[in-house]
C-alpha cells in the first residue's frame, strides 16, 4: 500500500501552556503528509490546483494517544485509503522519532471543487492512482 | 440542555489560499466555546487548572458543511454532551451570522490529567454539573 | 485621535510551552484591531477588498513588555498613525484587563495592491479619513 | 559568520485569502531557524531549557519584500548577530527555492529568564559561542 513518511520538528509555536503540542497542530501536519504523498506519486498539488481543482476537507477525525513535546522529531505517515469519483480519504499516523509509538492517528475526507467552491468530479489523474497503487474505491 | 453561543469574527489569519477558513481553525474555535460554556456555568477553566487539572483532547471529529469566509461573523454553539468519571464530551455547531446555517459541526472528548499529564478522575466540581444541568453520564 | 479598543480572550491555542502567549499571536491580534478600527469608521475591509484592493503588510515591529497568560482578557488598542498615497501605518498597544499595563506595543505598515498583488494607490475612501480624523500623511 | 539554512515548504495552513503566506508565519519560521542554528552549533534548546533557561522574544521586526505562495519551497537563513550578558539577537532572511530573492528579512531579540519568567543572565554555554564563532557582543 502506497504510503509516505515525512519528518516534522516540534517548535514552541506548536505547543501550548499544558507543555504539549496543541491538538489542532497534528491535523495541520496531516496536510504536510497529503502534500508529500502526492509529490511522492509524481503529482503536484499546486499543479492540480492551477487546473481549477481544490480538495477542501469535509471531515476530520483525530485520536490523541500520547502527547508530543517541544523539540521532538516526529514522523507523519500518510496513506491514501480510498478514492471515489467524488471523495478522497487519507489515513495518518504521527510517530515518535524512534517510530515505536503512534502519538496520534486520524483521517481526513476531501471533496473536489472548482476554484469557486462548486463540487466537481475527482480528476482522472487521481482516479488513475487507484489501479496503479491498488487503492480502494467504488 | 445547557448551551453557550459565542461570536467569532473571521480574520485573514483564519483563512487560506482557497479563500475560505482553514479547516483546523474551526476546531480552534471549539476551544473558545468550551472556555465560554465553563465561564457561563460559573466555572473558570484557569481556576480549575490551578488546582492541577488539565483536560487534554483525546478525540476530535469535525464535519465541514459550508465554508466560512473572510470577515464573516460566526457563532460557536457549545453543549456539554456527556460527563463521566474519566471523560467529558462537548458538541459544537458553528453558525453563520443569521444563525440559519450550520457551517461545521463536531465534537471533542477530553480526559482529565494532572499538571504532569498523568490521568486522574474528573473533579467533583464538574461531576456536580450533571445533576444540576441534566447532563448525560454513566 | 481616532482609536479602537477590542477585547481578546487568551485560549490555549494562543499559548506555548513557556506558559505564555506565543509572540506571533499578538501580531495576529493586531489584525483584529485593524479590522475593527475600519469597521468603527464605517469602512468594511471586506467591501474594500471586493473592489480589488488588498493591504498586505510590508513591515511589522513588536515590542514585548509583559507576558499574557492563558484565559486573560486583553484589549487591543489600534490607532491609524499615517496615511499616504502608497502606505498606511497602524500603531497598537495590547493592554491587560484592567488597562493598567501595556503588554506589547507595535506597528504595521501596509502597501496597497490589486487582487493580483500589483502595487496601486491607496483608495480615495481611505485618503478621505485623513482630513476627517486629523490623521498624519504627506 | 556562523549561519544556518533550513528548508520550509509552504502549506495551505500558512496562506491566507489574499493567496499569499500570512505575515506572522514568516516570523514563526524564524523560530525554526533559531532552533536549527542552535542544533548546528551542538546546543539543544530543549536541553538548555531543562536547565531552567527560557529565551522569550522581546522584540521582533520583519520586512516583507516579496510574497511566498502555496507549495513553494523556502529557505530560512539564520545568523546570530549579537550576544550580551542579557540579550541575544538573531538576523533572518527567508529565500526562495533558487536562493535568488530574499522574500522577507527580520530580526528577533531575546531576553533570558528562568522557568517562572524572571530575568536572568545568558548562560555561559551561549557566551562561549562569541569567541568560538566571532559573534559580536559587549
Amino acid at each position: 500500500m502506497v504510503h509516505n513518511l515525512t519528518p516534522v520538528r516540534v517548535i514552541f509555536a506548536d505547543t501550548d501552556a499544558m507543555g504539549i503540542v496543541y491538538h489542532t497542530n497534528y491535523i495541520k501536519w496531516f496536510e504536510i503528509g497529503r502534500s508529500e504523498i502526492f509529490r511522492q506519486l509524481g503529482l503536484f498539488y499546486s499543479e492540480i490546483e492551477k487546473h481549477g481543482f481544490n480538495f477542501p476537507v469535509t471531515e476530520v477525525y483525530c485520536n490523541y494517544l500520547l502527547p508530543a513535546k517541544y523539540d521532538q522529531l516526529l514522523f507523519v505517515e500518510t496513506r491514501i485509503d480510498y478514492i471515489s469519483r467524488v471523495v478522497i480519504k487519507f489515513f495518518y499516523n504521527i510517530w515518535d522519532e524512534q517510530k515505536k509509538h503512534v502519538l496520534t492517528s486520524g483521517y481526513t475526507i476531501h471533496a473536489c471543487t472548482n476554484a469557486e467552491g462548486k463540487v466537481r468530479r475527482i480528476p482522472q489523474i487521481l482516479l488513475d492512482l487507484k489501479a496503479k497503487y491498488n487503492i480502494k474505491g467504488e
